[in-house]
């Protein structure tokens, strides 16, 4: 599958290794990520260097032609937030994960749309494995 | 007119006090904000005890039915990042103000919807300018 992976960049990096360990486990499964750089360490300076414009416009395509969007929510993000809507406008299946220590916002964990999946993680083998069932419930 | 003002929740509180100057500046010249509790600093306790479904239902029917969309987008935010889209795409005129030593999403700044402005400001008294320079641009 195509999976567009979501993730805070200008909101904070707290969780990146959580990033990183869901984009290689997905590659791992034969899936691809095109945003599977945005996990890397290297992320946020070389988001820098390309204008507002054009990471809008990659991002909608990649979200345009994805099968599904796995977004990490458990650092706010006002881009994550806009393209989780992105997303369910257009019909694509989303999932939404978090730590379960990390409070989500209610605009998020109160929608009521049937295409969107919001599961809590403790470790990052439960996180993969919500991924998992979420991929094969579609 | 009515103006949903779109604010941090969840995501962090750092700038309530420039939140609650922009909904009295806005009340003052004799605008309906049916976000204004959300200014308050009783705010995060008091959403605490509406349901997510509730939160939702609520704010979805106010974006529905208010002029413009403000939003104060210098706190990153899952929900904030979510009604900005959502205005957007039900026609809404949008403005984001955001603190100029703030970094803001790409997704935010680089989206070409012309109903969108992006404005930054240094002071309340600019923010409160930026708001009533966009409203008489409407």
């Amino acid at each position: 599958m195509n999976i567009y992976f979501a993730c805070s960049i200008t909101g904070g990096r707290e969780f990146e290794s959580i990033y990183q360990e869901i984009v290689a486990a997905l590659t791992k499964d034969g899936h691809e990520i095109p945003t599977s750089h945005l996990a890397k360490s290297e992320a946020v300076e070389n988001e820098r260097l390309l204008t507002p414009r054009d990471v809008y416009e990659r991002d909608v395509n990649w979200i345009n032609n994805c099968d599904v969007l796995v977004a990490e929510v458990s650092i706010p993000s006002h881009g994550v937030g806009y393209e989780i809507g992105f997303a369910l406008n257009i019909g694509k299946p989303v999932l939404c994960l978090h730590h379960k220590e990390r409070k989500v916002s209610k605009m998020i964990t109160g929608n009521p749309d049937p295409a969107l999946t919001v599961c809590s993680y403790s470790s990052i083998e439960e996180a993969v494995s919500q991924i998992h069932t979420f991929l094969q419930s579609l």
